[in-house]
């Protein structure tokens, strides 16, 4: 993309209205607009990280087992009268009366709607376990919206649902997402950490939010310091292994937030841990038949007798995820994209634009970087230098081309934006080692 | 994906509140379930479906120099106060007023959100022109919500919005759009027609519908019968090139609905005209300054004098295109894919699933098709033959591979699902013919 004819309105100074770094750099950078308190629309450099962000998401899920299917927004209050929730959720929940009066709401989540669909769908032992999952724009009118997309009201969330016949098939469903979520943030870049959450009156070992680490992230944590070697995407542990035996290793070690820890009881001394900050990227939950039993989701079991499913819950908050990457990858000057989920991979830096010469010899490069398949963001604007290093700091990608001086003699600068190296080598050096990485 | 799996719930009666075809398959076929009235879930293999017609419209914006944001459902009552359309829109308006009682809506729309962030967002004539659209879910709250997907309440659009300095510019923006919508129905395998439609007051050529021919569409249209030869896609034509000839080509064929016809008007005896029924996928728009005026989106001139921005708008019905493309593809027996949006390429029936010698050959097949990346949906179910076939014709994919009594000596049948024409061969033929394809 040739940044002259981008839609990239990018800031020079800082919104006033941005309390967090993410907010911050993602107005500065052109990725969102608010269009009204706590909506926002996505601008379309923002909407590509979404999008990877979704994908990886999605092909995680996938290979999981889970199936993709697509809810509405807008259910009937109905089913969450059935629940018993539709009074409980009180004022976040945004209700809605349709031209017949008929009360509705924007989906703040999806137990019922899915529960619904299921047990109108499904009718023998032999149609279970089953694992279905969507990525859809939820709603919650929070009072006080802030901190940007981290924190909005209509936002975009991957929620799972399993439905098992008996508390076992529960806990491998469970176990599955699981695994699944440490390879899912691990692969966008980021170590997330399962902790231990509330089940309510449930009780066990079977509810986890997923922590990434950032200095300035929302609560404390406490680790045990052989979280920094863990690598689940190293784990030798398919879906249909018995994941017990990893279960085990990732939920022995110990990890709290500030608010569940308790002094003592990590198995080190507490002056051993890790302590630092994190966000909330994920939680995954199992609830056995709170929502199947009112709802009435059952199947005829294989000796005739009906059984209410064993059902869990499983997000994902996806655009909450652009807002937590940036938290945990910037520095001064930007955004600093991990390469799984950067908007483009490459910035190319037109130093010369007014000289045709040079810019004969970037195109050529952009020409070659688009054969190659490289994403890449030309910087052909005839903008002073510093501007063009300032922006494409900001916005944040992994590697930056800058052809000035050195040109006529086929040389650039490729710097790597996380580590701030700049070196000066010939084109073609260049070219392979964006395209080989 | 083993069909054993699949979250596929077929239905094996008509269900009765279905009117129209493709509303009844979408049903039968495990697609979609409905909600709330004109509200419905997609189930996996609908959502495939939507995404691939989602990605073709998606390429073909892209190439077209279109940029893709995503704007968010919930909107702002202000701007479109400030527009005059508030009031206008009446009840197929799902207003909605938050916790703080301030009214929003659920956006039918976008012209005013666009308008609002690029005037906001750009500032001199060098930032256009531009095109930017998404691809979002809207509300429109009909009535009598009916025909399934094809007029349902919460429907997916992609729309572009066109800024153009001058309305030369806002021509050639048009253009690009004619040119991009009959490649991007060209490529779902669907003959669109464009057809001229109202302007409103300001007048000219610059308004056309894309109506796609069904024997069951919802109106009658004449056409010139050189329709037929007509392929956008064999056009030697780009987007930077002079539109203008390729334009006057396909917009001086006669093509009108019944509402629009007017008899001797075709330029050849109406007697030689194409009669048929259609039905409408797309529509485009110039409308000048009808939002930037009261909006105030201008821009300064390379004279320093402020412009407003010529704008034209671009709309096709994603989710509605599901249902018209089985309206425009289906028989007696079940829907029948285009390629290009079919949700598998290849269904894989084993009739001897209770063989262990033939269902090992069956799961060779099967994973050899995926090694070689065909998406294919394998009916390894222990259903009866009859079962397997009438459920594989329902669903309508291109292609079967048929393993019965032949695959002890290595034979299968292949089975086109549009001819109907059915071959015995080898393994290796049916391979070689749907992977090669």
């Amino acid at each position: 993309m040739r940044l002259s004819q981008y839609f990239l309105p990018t800031l020079k100074e800082n919104p006033t209205e941005a309390q967090i770094v993410s907010h911050r750099l993602m107005l500065r950078a052109g990725l969102v607009r608010q269009t009204s308190a706590g909506i926002y629309a996505w601008l379309p450099m923002g909407y590509r990280v979404l999008r990877k962000i979704e994908q990886i998401v999605r092909e995680g899920q996938d290979e999981a087992g889970a199936q993709e299917v697509l809810m509405p927004t807008i259910q009937p209050a109905e089913l969450w009268q059935q629940s018993g929730r539709y009074e409980v959720y009180g004022k976040e929940m945004l209700r809605i009366k349709d031209r017949h009066e008929r009360e509705m709401l924007y989906g703040p989540t999806n137990e019922e709607m899915i529960t619904d669909i299921f047990r109108t769908s499904v009718k023998t032992y032999r149609d279970v376990p089953k694992n279905l999952y969507h990525i859809q724009w939820k709603f919650r009118d929070e009072v006080r919206p802030r901190f940007g997309v981290m924190r909005g009201r209509e936002f975009l969330m991957k929620d799972a649902y399993s439905f098992d016949l008996t508390k076992e098939g529960a806990r491998i469903s469970y176990q599955k997402m699981f695994l699944s979520y440490l390879r899912i943030f691990a692969r966008m870049g980021l170590q997330a950490i399962p902790m231990q959450a509330d089940t309510g009156p449930i009780g066990g070992d079977m509810s986890h939010e997923f922590i990434i680490l950032a200095e300035t992230g929302e609560s404390g944590v406490f680790c045990h310091p052989d979280w920094i070697k863990t690598d689940p995407l190293k784990e030798p542990v398919g879906y249909n292994d018995d994941l017990n035996p990893f279960f085990e290793k990732y939920t022995s070690l110990y990890a709290a937030t500030d608010e569940k820890h308790k002094p003592g009881a990590a198995g080190i001394p507490d002056s051993e841990l890790l302590q630092a900050r994190g966000i909330e990227v994920g939680h995954i939950f199992y609830f056995g038949t709170k929502y199947s039993q009112p709802l009435g989701a059952k199947v005829t079991g294989p000796n005739g007798d009906l059984i209410t499913l064993e059902m869990g819950s499983y997000g994902i908050g996806v655009s909450r995820l652009v807002g937590a990457i940036i938290e945990a990858c910037h520095d001064e000057a930007g955004i600093i994209w991990p390469e799984a989920v950067a908007p483009y991979k490459v910035g190319l830096l037109n130093l010369k634009a007014n000289d045709a010469a040079a810019t004969k010899i970037c195109d050529e490069i952009y020409t070659m970087l688009q054969q190659a398949g490289v994403e890449v963001l030309y910087d052909d604007r005839d903008e002073r230098a510093g501007t063009k290093f300032a922006d494409c700091d900001l916005v944040g990608l992994p590697w930056q081309i800058i052809g000035g001086r050195g040109l006529d003699k086929g040389m650039v600068e490729l710097k790597n934006r996380k580590s701030g190296e700049r070196t000066e080598i010939s084109i073609e050096d260049a070219l392979n080692k964006v395209i080989g990485k």
